[in-house]
């Protein structure tokens, strides 16, 4: 092995599938990608270049060469845009209920219990492992009111090596939010939000694969003018991601209306809230106007199709959003809103509910007006969301299987999928993985160069 | 021991959730359940009752209680009232494209290749493993037009311990059907199929959780009438099952109103095809007089939600059929109309798309005229679909945990679900599992008192 001269952390050979754009999936047959050492992917090198065999020798010699077996694939790891980290403690129940009970039965008294660090740590701890375990690189969190177990949440990250954007939750509005669970005042919820961005900048700088202080109003109804304000000038003091829910429902977009006299996005924008870095929930019910106006911010939507079935009153427009207006958009599991913490059951749901919008559901009207045409998404297009859409929401080069990104990847065993041919056309494998992997067909899960999750391992651990 | 007569095969301590009505869920609370020796439950003891700290005596020393761990709960086994078993093979792939050509570049080639019994073997072998591992004890089955394929299936269930019950696909009309593959004219459909029958009651001798032959035409487009009157003759000929697609999407409901002059309910009952023992599948477009025909003759409906977000054009208003008109529903996976084997998959979206048809879609229009009111159901009643709803609508003693039922249960192990309090009450745990559960939560599964799946052993042996 004299005279080479070794450049790459590790080279990892397979096939995979990122996304060209936002219709287009493109397949890495058989590629080499090779990661530096801060966990980037510095080179892709094909089969058909002269340096393949080479570089396959080299770092082969010195192990530093991962090959996947035969039916693995590499996918990037997931974006979930939109996740209240403290619900996980109640996901998949009570979604019977209205919202205003699901509110104030379960999810109010739940958060509040987040005053304890200790229950804090176990929830937490817990949903960040679980994300991971599913196949979720990335993920962009609503926590509590609370700083000190806002804070722990974005410690664990740091721990587990998920990259973690992290909101203390502002709601201070003493007619909207229950005396026992809110910010004392406006003033108070500014400078514990300030400080909790300061601890999680700080926080950050040892943290290879970044955590990020995100400011997050719940939502308007839940503030008041003072509060958001104070938050768009936090958000432009310290140039940090934005979070929260926007015109979310009939309820919430007529609240607005009625209190501003303007929708939610003019709302949110008018206290320096729509930014390059805000991320905002839901927007089932943008106008036109304010689906052009996120796309002059450059502002992304959290787009929750299972939340949505239950919460939304209506299917948010993504073929549009995406098509007509370019807006950014990613996806998110909303728990526990939304129950699932895969993003592949919320991959599957968002190409669902589009089929359903285009096609309508009520059987009495005709055909010819029934749905909505040109709504429809495809697998290709609910897959970007995921991934590449998720990463440009937030302005991180995650997300895609390209040079410069993240080596946020996942490594799908399809060993136990319905193939039965040694034939099977790669694009229909792709989608028998989006379609039917679990969790326990997700072998590896890697963020930023470094293994965060190995299925086999734990098989062998824990038996 | 002397003196204790042993009555039942063995015994089970356990906690189960079971349907009280299409309504309600009963929490039958740490009672022991007793199996007979043909694997019925013959008694239900609870804590109250005095032989309740005899029994567990008794059967505990010989060594035939089975005490589910902390944490393990009972729910009955699934029944799936419509899946294409050929079609597992294609599962997940090519649900972009329009049902034309998904049928004629996907489906029907890969039905065709099922003449082959090699390639039949292994895919059906795989599929009933994969159901029984998903939960699902109970499957009634479209296999292809090949008689000797199709009873292939019908054994692969003897043997694996599924109940199954399987039809051997009639389309026989030469207009409607590729020539490749259909069957050769209305004769030999039919002769072929009462061959078929008489083959499966056969095997049903020596299968203890029953294997049943099932009469079906794919759906009417694709048949001659001469087949459609022979094949109702056969059913009443033989006392057997029924099952066929009905009024599914804009373009089957108005070809069989443009051939007939009346809706798909009706031209199927001029047949003999609506019987108590038939299961129609879908049903989006069944008008009124539609489910009361059903509900008069005891016809069953397979609702498939999944399936229907791609190819159904409408949701199938389920409250209605239930409510108004009390006709059986169940559910059905519809593999490859829908993705997935997991009747868990189908609750969940059985309720997601109930709210979409309640609310409405399309934010344009306003909230009043958006949706259709009373259409949502309830996660009780969903599961009520896919076990009591099933075991009625197929006239079979399971879906329940209750005396004179099969023992065909599922044990579900929430050790990994999120619950962190040791106080959650029962209710919220049943909602978590129906949520959250994955094939890996599935611990053991039972038919007819004998285990068929034991996730640990499989464990043990896979690595
Ligand atoms: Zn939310
Ligand atoms: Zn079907």
């Amino acid at each position: 092995m004299r005279g080479v001269f070794i450049l790459f952390k590790f080279v990892v050979k397979g096939t995979a599938f990122s996304s060209a754009d936002s219709k287009n999936v493109t397949i890495l047959e058989d590629a080499l990608f090779c990661i530096s050492e801060s966990g980037i992917i510095t080179k892709i090198i094909f089969s058909s270049e002269e340096e393949y065999a080479k570089t396959i020798h080299e770092y082969s010699a010195i192990n530093k060469l991962q090959e996947l077996a035969k039916g693995q694939y590499i996918l990037p790891g997931f974006v979930d845009l939109h996740i209240h980290a403290p619900q996980w403690a109640q996901a998949g129940t009570a979604l019977d209920l209205p919202l205003y009970d699901w509110l104030n039965t379960y999810t109010f008294p739940l958060e509040s219990k987040f005053s304890d660090e200790q229950f804090a740590e176990k929830v937490y701890s817990d949903l960040v492992s679980e994300l991971i375990k599913n196949g979720t690189t990335t993920a962009l969190y609503f926590a509590t009111v609370h700083r000190e177990a806002s804070l722990r949440l974005a410690e664990i990250c740091s721990e587990k090596g998920q990259r973690g954007l992290v909101g203390k939750v502002v709601m201070d509005d003493p007619e909207q939010n229950p005396e026992y669970y809110r910010d004392t005042n406006a003033q108070e919820a500014i400078s514990e939000t300030e400080l909790f961005i300061q601890e999680v900048l700080e926080l950050n700088k040892k943290t290879p694969q970044g955590v990020y202080p995100v400011v997050t109003p719940r939502f308007i109804p839940s503030c008041t003018e003072d509060s958001l304000k104070g938050l768009g000038d936090l958000a432009a003091k310290y140039d940090v991601h934005i979070q929260s829910h926007c015109s979310e429902s009939d309820w919430a977009h007529s609240f607005v209306k009625e209190r501003f006299g303007k929708n939610d996005a003019f709302a949110l924008n008018d206290f320096g809230l729509l930014t390059e870095k805000a991320v905002m929930a839901h927007c089932g019910f943008l106008s036109d106007k304010d689906m052009k106006l996120f796309s002059e911010k450059g502002t992304a939507v959290a787009h929750c199709p299972i939340s949505n079935a239950y919460f939304g009153n209506a299917v948010t427009p993504i073929a549009k959003l995406l098509r007509e207006y370019q807006v950014e958009v990613g996806l998110g599991s909303d728990i526990s809103g939304g129950f699932s913490p895969s993003l592949f059951d919320n991959i599957k749901q968002a190409v669902m509910s589009s089929r359903m919008l285009e096609d309508g559901v009520d059987k009495e009207c005709s055909s010819e007006t029934r749905g909505v045409p040109n709504s429809s998404i495809t697998l290709n297009e609910a897959f970007y969301l995921a991934t590449a859409g998720g990463g440009e929401s937030l302005s991180l080069s995650v997300g895609k299987l390209a040079i410069d990104y993240a080596w946020d990847i996942q490594i799908i065993d399809t060993q136990e999928l319905p193939i039965f041919s040694e034939e099977e056309p790669l694009m229909d494998i792709f989608q028998k993985i989006l379609y039917l992997s679990r969790p326990e067909n997700i072998r590896e899960v890697w963020v930023q160069g470094r293994k965060v999750h190995d299925k086999n391992m734990k098989i062998l651990k824990g038996q």
